[in-house]
């Protein structure tokens, strides 16, 4: 890569495609001063070059003849179309050929990470796919060239836009329907939203971030997911008496040799880095021996983030190219899956009881007979009930739904009983009530 | 660069320093992994090499001849002894012979940067200084990496962990005096805290990053500063009734061809990501064409995070070495300066005037005379006076402040009136008083 002008090819000329050939002409001499290079887009694949486009490609720039980018002859491929194939084969076989491949597919770096990883390392080549976790946001880039030498033990993360957006319309009054045709009307969720909602799409970016992080292979079926789909007004309301708010947060820990990943709606203290991330914004936070914790927050979506994201991409393959630098897999062990039971945190629990002399005494006896210490608790009248807020202190996610399951058979319970972890960087004690 | 045994040399061995050394032996297998290469540390440059150390290093390692770094032939030189002379010259002449720099040395990057990167280009290689601003957090690397075609037009940030904990202190009740002996007895502020407290170490730290975002040279002189020592209890309960806190905010802004930069106590929207930052912790926000807004949050200070961030530069140093990648000036263009009364944002002011007829409506027409439209006002009788909490509209501080003069004139106006800015990324107009 000595040449000053460097040719390279895109698959896929979409909004994003299109967003980084735009980008690529216009940041031009910013990165030949940066690389002393200059990129340019000589090929691109798409479905139908018939086909009229938002932003038109110049005459002979698009094909749909994936050979016609094997002859190109080009020094990097960014990867822009989406899909698992036949992307994936398109991908591996450039790696293999020494091509280096940048790509914004999460499930096609979620799913088939290993193989692509070892045709990188065949071609010996970097695969780089800072945009396919949170867009614009570098957090790839911080795992994998700042943290080398830093045991990092915990990634959380918001890192799905639409159900930040829709928790948040939640906070200020609208219903979680109301909220979630909001995010449609907006363009922030799909027609169809159940993977934004389901929690699907952000446990593929977790499964993605916790393989960098802790340097070993995080399937998809390892990660205990819950969406948002059973939050309630009720949640929300309660969250904000304790000074909190209702985020979907995804937790990625390391513990000893074993490795645990859930994805499910938390109460996130107020003062907490992530409880700040407003509307579709993405946070991925990260705990590390040498740097405590850093946390990085932006747009975790959008054809133009995206493009940044797959640009900065490019220009660090530039400055990184023929160093050997990153050609590795970054899975360098091989650990063990934590059950989710074992994860532990606070929790915040809600209990609708029959208002009789006695059951107090009988949950907390649920609670202590599975070792779940209580750091607060808030008892309110109800119609005919009693409401019990309880926040407990850090305990393994299985003993407190055990608790739980005890204290939904006893006679006095009325309304199913539910627990939420809690996200605190403060003592669960100082919490207070209003 | 080809050696899989790559010498380097260290200038300082004091608390950073050990720790860069103890990270490159603890973390080496990785570094391996990740760039092919073993780093491994063959000399050090003290003042006293006969002097006890906390952490002891190997025998012959040390020496106070700087000849001996010159002919130790090493790869990549770390400083870290701090100190502007003889630390400056070591550096030149360093760089001038082809050994790449990494410096954590603040003073250093934001007075002598001109001749360090002149230097850096004579020689044909980079210097990186990510550990000169805001310790581990990679906000020097993702502007000059990450962000290469990206206009980055506004730099918020709190970049001093002393003040930004003092002011904590202060919101949770203590005097300012009381927040200071604190922040001393905690290790967080210097017996003499005066370069903190002033606002001047913020200010080197904004000077580096202004220069980095916008490309231009930004001299120390150019900042307007105003410290924590004004900042008084009264301020942090009117913010508090704002739902905004106090903190020491960093903001360089780059209009149209003119850069302005200034260090102040503002008022942050409790939403804004900059009001999340706790403690002694550190956040820089970096607005953007194509990503909107990318805020960073972590440690901004300490030894281990500071070595974390040095031992990533070298790794990137490492993995870059011979392509070219970032051997020139960041400064690419020769923007002029904005002056600090053409800055823009809303502002808070605090005014305590006579309680009589009319004074509101002088107040109001002074205001209105330069310009600023108010945007919330809330009056509060005092002891025999009135008090009245005024949120503008965005306005040039100019304006502001010759407004506040005009109503200081005024034969109503009891004590002196106050300014703040304030920073928010909602309306103002949203803002509630409570």
């Amino acid at each position: 890569m000595s040449a000053v002008d460097v040719p390279v090819a895109l698959l896929g000329y979409g909004t994003v495609g299109s967003a980084v050939h735009r980008l690529l002409e216009d940041g031009a001499e910013e990165i030949e001063r940066a690389t002393g290079h200059r990129l340019r887009v000589v090929r691109a694949l798409v479905r139908d070059p018939a086909r009229e486009r938002e932003h038109a490609a110049p005459d002979g720039l698009l094909t749909d003849d994936f050979g016609a980018i094997r002859k190109a002859g080009v020094a990097i491929v960014a990867e822009v179309m989406g899909g698992v194939e036949p992307t994936g084969e398109y991908v591996l076989e450039l790696l293999r050929g020494g091509t280096p491949v940048v790509t914004a597919n999460k499930q096609l770096v979620a799913r088939s990470g290993p193989e692509l990883f070892a045709a990188a390392a065949e071609g010996g080549v970097q695969l780089r796919f800072e945009a396919s976790v949170c867009a614009a946001i570098p957090v790839i880039k911080l795992l994998r060239e700042s943290l080398v030498v830093t045991n990092v033990h915990r990634v959380l993360g918001i890192v799905n836009g639409t159900t930040n957006f829709v928790l948040g319309e939640m906070e200020g009054g609208h219903s979680y329907a109301g909220a979630l045709a909001e995010a449609q009307r907006l363009g922030y969720a799909e027609a169809d939203p159940t993977e934004d909602v389901s929690g699907l799409d952000a446990a593929a970016k977790m499964a993605i971030l916790a393989t960098v992080a802790f340097g070993t292979r995080v399937p998809l079926d390892w990660i205990e997911v819950s969406g948002i789909d059973t939050v309630r007004d009720e949640h929300v309301a309660a969250a904000r008496a304790l000074d909190m708010r209702v985020k979907l947060v995804g937790d990625a820990m390391l513990v000893g040799d074993r490795v645990g990943v859930r994805v499910r709606p938390a109460f996130v203290d107020a003062r907490h880095p992530l409880a700040a991330v407003e509307g579709a914004f993405n946070a991925v936070m990260l705990h590390g021996d040498a740097i405590r914790e850093i946390t990085l927050e932006g747009p975790g979506a959008g054809g133009l983030e995206t493009a940044s994201a797959v640009v900065a991409d490019m220009v660090s393959v530039l400055g990184t190219g023929g160093t050997g630098f990153l050609n590795a897999d970054p899975v360098r062990r091989s650990l063990e899956r934590l059950p989710a039971g074992e994860l532990r945190s606070p929790h915040y629990l809600r209990l609708e009881v029959e208002d009789r002399t006695g059951v107090l005494a009988r949950i907390a006896q649920e609670l202590a007979d599975e070792g779940v210490s209580v750091a607060r608790l808030v008892q309110q009248p109800g119609d005919g009930h009693a409401v019990l807020h309880v926040v407990t202190h850090e305990a393994p996610a299985g003993k407190v739904h055990a608790a739980l399951e005890s204290i939904r058979a006893l006679p006095e319970a009325r309304r199913r009983a539910v627990a939420v972890p809690v996200v605190s960087s403060r003592g669960v004690a100082e919490l207070g009530w209003t």
